[in-house]
């Protein structure tokens, strides 16, 4: 027996997202057969809603509605310090830690040479016209990855030449992290980024 | 920050689906806005459509757009032995095996006390009416757990006295599983089961 195809279309739309294989498509595309005509409707409008409302903020690239995105239009942010990172799921995660009140610029993206992505591939153009004289620090705060070290690497020498102040954001350990099960890398750069004890 | 409105909205359509959370649904969410306008589109049309043109098979109760599911209608089938299921997906289950030609009916649960689901709150109206003589053997082929026992029980009591061979799928260690990681029932029901090598 096969599956119904309306059926079959469902889990294919399902099968696009990260990690969901076969199975879990059909498990998804039965949970969803299971809620209410209401609820898959509301949920089919949420999806294309979302595609249709959502662009990238025209200062910094973070998902925004609007024209600037929330951080962007926030008077109370230092926008003197600019934390650079991949992606606008980058600043979910930095947000949430809450102690982080500069702004920040999305690359959509990170240099690599085995996906073929340049430097001009990347959203840098408008970074390079936030450094009039205003911002005082860039975070770089991509990936601890060949392709997140490259890019910080290429970062770095564009911006050092404007006059500001560029940093990388620390390696090491992680908190909960055991030393045994660290990879020598990761330990090389804790023991070089060692500090005094306070 | 929060996220934009409709990208939440769309996150919480996501946390209805079995085992996402909050961290999945964020990924899916963002896949979603990575794809084409037109791909979500045709998800939320699939959604929608399966939604509208998917509904329980008159005879057996399986997943069907037409008033008679693919194996009620398929003449090759035999329709003297019907195997017993919980849900559609179980069907799809024993389909894969290649090995079953009989045909299906689906109960849409099992008895249970804790969740407060009644004999009657099944499907049985339907497996009752289809004991007209024609069918000689009743497989019940629900969960080996409490409730698909409850049920299976139940069942036979029902079905026994239509004049119709009532069997239960076998207990067991299951292929390629390791004797010193079998549960105890499981080693009981093994040994119980035991046959004859050929």
């Amino acid at each position: 027996m096969a599956y119904p195809k309306s059926f079959e279309k469902c889990m294919e739309g399902f099968q696009k997202l990260p990690g969901v294989g076969l199975k879990s498509a059909e498990r998804y595309a039965f949970t969803m057969l299971d809620c209410s005509l209401q609820e898959v409707q509301e949920f089919a409008e949420a999806l294309l809603e979302m595609k249709q409302k959502i662009h990238p903020c025209v200062i910094c690239g973070n998902l925004t509605e609007k024209e600037e995105c929330e951080i962007c239009q926030d008077s109370q942010r230092d926008s003197s310090t600019i934390c650079v990172v991949q992606s606008a799921r980058d600043i979910l995660a930095m947000e949430r830690t809450k102690e982080y009140h500069g702004v920040y610029h999305v690359l959509n993206g990170l240099i690599s040479a085995s996906k073929g992505i340049l430097p001009e591939d990347l959203n840098l153009d408008s970074l390079l016209k936030r450094m009039d004289g205003s911002v005082r620090e860039v975070i770089l705060a991509t990936n601890a990855t060949v392709e997140g070290e490259t890019t910080a690497l290429y970062l770095d020498k564009l911006l050092s030449s404007k006059g500001v102040l560029v940093t990388r954001i620390a390696y090491g350990i992680p908190i909960g992290g055991h030393l045994d099960y660290a990879d020598e890398l990761t330990l090389i750069k804790a023991i070089e980024g060692r500090k005094k004890m306070d």
